[in-house]
């Protein structure tokens, strides 16, 4: 007995048959490449096919989506994804499944049931993981199950409003995004550098419009005092946007993880230092502030478990 | 059949017993006066006692309690009742219960449970009920249950980090709380008054330690240039709070109550303002804010609530 985890990614497809016991049985990924709409739902579910072929023993298939499930309709929204406003990827993965149930969610919800499956949110009834790469989200756990919302949009936390005044720069993103984001950490560089006409450091040479968040962490390394300044200021939006959701949801722990968490692990402490100042002192002396023990493959261990819970309700 | 309602406040004892449909059938109330310590505890148990000799259908006891309860030992930690930093509460009222349940929660969770059963949150499995009063807290349902957190202490957001840089008054209340609580309202406008010694307005009367934020209050009704500042800047802190716990639960409502809401009803509009420019937009386009129906006896019908849920979970 098995369950089939998929994870669409804005690039590629993941997919892993797992034991009950939550052991990785088989893997493989395929590059979405330039496929789009329609194409992207069809290799979902040629891969179902083969996965379906390949073992009889399959109990149930678990579904992570980069961008909303609308639980109501099964219809997906990924913004990395040119046509899928409102695709019926359940109904579409349903057909191919037969009788065998097909469970989807979002991506962010899928990395914090990984990290609780196999990770290292084992144990916790009440968890978030901070989802933070090009954009920020979180997957939130409460009392053991995830939050939803209710339209299934709950965790968008990089809409966090964290610093007055208001700026037109947050419309599109929300102001924790725009500032502390892999994405942010660049744009703040970029304007940081337009400001500062003496400065002459690593990043002076880098023409502003292909500065990354890694040319950023580079920099750091080295002392550069530009790139400096940037990540201090990034800690202290990581750092209110920790305070705030210790002091919101008393949780027993917040696990880092995304692109950016990675190198944003070096900052851990002084993370903790800055909500330290902001949170409800007792919740924050509750919890634990970790990176992500699966990393890449959290949100495929928890498309796993997605599985398996529909199996297992916990 | 019938549940029976307690609900302790800083200065007052309210209890009231409840029909299964949630009729209130008796109300009593009774004030703590200097009572402190374990004679609180007693009132309560002489006030259970009653109860008890004049209905026999009681079917079970809520008791709603202004601080944290610890659902794991059944003591109560209350700030604003002298040597009530861990009593034993649950034990000493289910002592005088015997085999009839007594179930205890936070006010704040006994808010959105009371508005959820009678009052503007019926029908509502994710929604928040915004107690804006001296401190400020929250209560929230996540699916149709509470909010508590891995220790109890969940719904903490007048802890809620909303400008920088840090001050150092945020320290014993947060920073939320600071700028836009009743007490808050209050501390800003004396340091406004500071401020501008050229200030001639309708506040500049009052002596610095003895305005409140009913004084605001009333010269904001006139027109005062001063109150007008401390209200929109206090607007400001309100609607930023409302967006963060919009991105964050994608509510379908939440609600505001406690003592300054009140007064603050007539600045929904202008919250909700400021809140659509900070808060996912979808999430924000989906909430509905509005004020506690229930106002003042939120927390009874919440205590009943609990009470009737022990019954018939949901």
């Amino acid at each position: 007995m098995a369950v089939l985890g998929i994870d669409l990614g804005g690039t590629k497809l993941a997919s892993a048959v797992f034991s009950e016991q939550g052991a990785l049985l088989s893997k493989e990924i395929v590059a979405l490449g330039v496929r789009q709409g329609a194409e992207v739902g069809a290799l979902i579910t040629a891969q179902l096919k083969k996965h379906l072929a390949d073992r009889k023993d399959l109990q149930s298939i678990g579904v992570s989506v980069p961008g909303i499930c609308r639980s109501k309709t099964g219809t997906v929204w990924a913004p990395n994804i040119a046509g899928w406003d409102n695709y019926p990827l359940q109904q579409e993965l349903q057909r191919e499944a037969g009788t065998i149930p097909v469970i989807m969610d979002s991506d962010r919800a899928c990395y914090i049931l990984g990290e609780r499956w196999q990770g290292n949110a084992r144990g916790c009834k009440d968890a978030i993981f901070l989802a933070i790469g090009t954009g920020i989200g979180a997957g939130i756990i409460v009392n053991g199950t995830i939050l939803r919302g209710a339209h299934d949009i709950a965790g968008a936390v990089g809409w966090m409003a964290l610093d007055r005044p208001y700026l037109d720069v947050y419309t599109s993103c929300g102001c924790l995004e725009y500032h502390a984001s892999g994405e942010g950490i660049a744009k703040v560089a970029r304007k940081m550098l337009q400001e500062k006409p003496e400065y002459q450091g690593l990043l002076s040479h880098k023409a502003s419009e292909t500065m990354t968040a890694h040319d950023v962490f580079k920099a750091y390394e080295q002392k550069d005092t530009l790139a400096t300044a940037v990540m201090q200021q990034c800690v202290a939006f990581w750092g209110m946007a920790v305070a705030n959701l210790v002091s919101i949801f008393n949780p027993e722990k917040i696990l880092f993880g995304g692109g950016v968490f990675g190198p944003g692990v070096q900052f851990l402490e002084a993370i903790r230092q800055e909500a330290c100042q902001w949170a409800q002192p007792i919740s924050m002396a509750q919890v634990s502030l970790e990176k992500s023990q699966l990393e890449g493959d959290a949100g495929l261990y928890g498309a796993g478990y997605l599985a398996l819970q529909h199996q297992y309700p916990v």
